[in-house]
């Protein structure tokens, strides 16, 4: 299984919006073929580790097949994989996380059994699921995985109070930071950033095989549409504001413009903007704002993961990293856990986890 | 040499303000004899594994001596330790780090080879210095080697608007805390901290032969006898502001008074507070303070360690761990080295060390 997941992981960039995931075939110890999911429309890791199997010379038949998700038991673009593994006369099946979509869990599992084929599941279900928690959110609650990318001083200070940020982090973080900005759907931020940085928001530290989608928060419709990433591909600007001839220039610039007012005037609906993302596939959502944007995510409860740089630097009398409304007591700050620390170059990346938000999925992704 | 190392670190609450030494003395591979320094007046490392192989009934002739420290060469409360060596015929001795007091470095190791006996230095001398950085500041430059201690949220919150910074972090970072109190000489605070929490500043949550001595800066000498610091051995209240009469009713709580006044008024030179305490043999300080002192000290370049507990949650709105000047460029910020990160259950504890000060004492301890 843990062979079947490092397959899944390669193919992190390519799957979308299909799940990642990895089928390795076993017998004696032995790997007979071995494959994972192709681009959509392509065939998915069961079928690639069949012919892979078929290509070397090999009978699977009574033999143990690994698969990091449940095969799938519908036609989608691609006949169901549970019943080309059911032909292929397996010994056993084990399988790491059920199919996240309610309809759809344990369908698959079910057929399998069904031609009498034995079942063993749960096995590394949570990095199984780590690898497609973004497909998982969208199947199971209708909007994608968010994590929120920081990066701070030991103390908190993500700017100094003339908007300077850059290299706070090292080159180590920043490539890192590409290496997660890469491997979501959509690289979100908001209008703060835009006027201050004029980010290009694309990969540029880490080689890969398309960019992600660019988004904007911009509750007032007030983007330049001079703004640097705007350049590529079409870009998504949400607004609270109606506003169709300043929608209309944007257009030229290849922005589409979804308007979702939230309860205040000029903010956006962060949910609803979850929502319908979801519904355009989006599985994973990279948050790269500043602290007015990160904080109202964080309120909105629209945030699953913090991916946070830390440098050894302590900056005092500067600007914070989230801006959220001040607390009289401690017990109503939301916690997190970690679940990652690492040293990156002269930084250290902490990643933490909303552990609420993680179980409801744990309990989606469990196979039935 | 690593089990001369942990015999070392297993002192590290009795030989102040002697430094923290292990001994073991091989034939083979087999330990023939072995110790570590007793409390000041008793013998040194080298001379207490002398006597544990005696004990043993190991003859040491020919034998290899490990010896985290440069054996002494002067007479002080006990004879020299070189003496004794050469006179237990070793057949080689191997040194970690030189002795740091310069005027003494090299004369331990110059009376060996005198003797004709191979001496080989230098081996984990790192790991040897950060045992003693504290003896070796001391020695070297005359003052202590100082550790910031500092709790957090991940956005460097370290209390609420109304002051509750109570329980941001979880039981095991504050027992580490406490370990880190405890092999320090002095516990350092400020005024700000004994108004609003009133600490008693004592070492409780690990076991400790003894207390370390307490020390509070107060400017203004507005510090109320009924704190709770008081409760217990001497304490130390540095001041810049000369009040025989507060100064006489706070001895009669057992507080020493030092007037050190600093260039502002109503502000303690926080060097010479730091060389007034290398003079009463202080080796390590541990400063637990609010953000205005343990800013202050970092201003004042008194720092050379940072020990941060950071906790998994978000603050927004809340008060800074350290008050610093106004930067207009990050060049102007002052780095420190990540030196270990570890998670310490729920939280994350990371230290940094400033790189210049450790070379400093590097280059101190480096044998002869």
């Amino acid at each position: 299984m843990r062979h079947a997941l490092e397959l899944a992981g390669r193919v992190l960039h390519t799957t979308a919006p299909n799940p990642r995931v990895g089928c390795v075939i076993v017998r004696d110890g032995r790997i007979l073929g071995e494959g994972a999911t192709q681009p959509p429309g392509g065939p998915h890791a069961e079928i690639c580790a069949l012919r892979d199997a078929a290509a070397r010379g090999e009978s699977v038949v009574g033999a143990t097949f690994y698969v990091t998700l449940e095969p799938c038991s519908h036609f989608g673009r691609t006949p169901p994989c549970a019943d080309a593994v059911v032909a292929a006369s397996p010994g056993r099946v084990v399988v790491a996380m059920g199919d996240p979509n309610p309809q759809v869990n344990g369908a698959g599992l079910a057929r399998l059994r069904a031609a009498g084929i034995p079942v063993a599941t749960g096995v590394c279900l949570p990095e199984a699921l780590a690898l497609n928690a973004g497909f998982a959110a969208r199947m199971s609650r209708g909007s994608p995985w968010v994590w929120l990318k920081m990066a701070a001083s030991l103390d908190g200070r993500s700017a100094l109070h003339n908007g300077m940020s850059q290299w706070i982090t090292g080159p180590q973080a920043r490539a890192d930071g590409h290496a997660w900005r890469a491997r979501a759907d959509v690289v979100l931020t908001g209008m703060g950033t835009v006027l201050k940085d004029d980010p290009r928001l694309t990969v540029r530290d880490v080689p890969v095989p398309r960019q992600p989608r660019k988004a904007v928060v911009d509750g007032r419709l007030q983007i330049p549409e001079s703004a640097r990433l705007f350049d590529g591909e079409e870009v998504w600007v949400f607004t609270a504001h109606e506003d169709p001839v300043k929608a209309e220039r944007l257009a030229r610039r290849n922005a589409r413009v979804i308007v979702l007012p939230g309860a205040e005037p000029g903010r956006v609906d962060l949910p609803a903007m979850m929502r319908w993302m979801a519904r355009q596939h989006i599985n994973e959502v990279h948050v790269e704002a500043g602290a007015g944007l990160s904080g109202a995510l964080l309120s909105a409860d629209c945030v699953d993961e913090i991916l946070a740089y830390v440098a050894p630097v302590l900056l005092g009398d500067a600007l914070g990293m989230v801006k959220l409304p001040m607390l009289t007591h401690l017990d109503a700050a939301r916690r997190f856990e970690f679940i990652d620390v690492a040293p990156l170059g002269p930084d250290v990346r902490l990643r933490g986890r909303f552990a609420d938000r993680w179980q409801t999925l744990m309990a989606a992704a469990n196979p039935r």
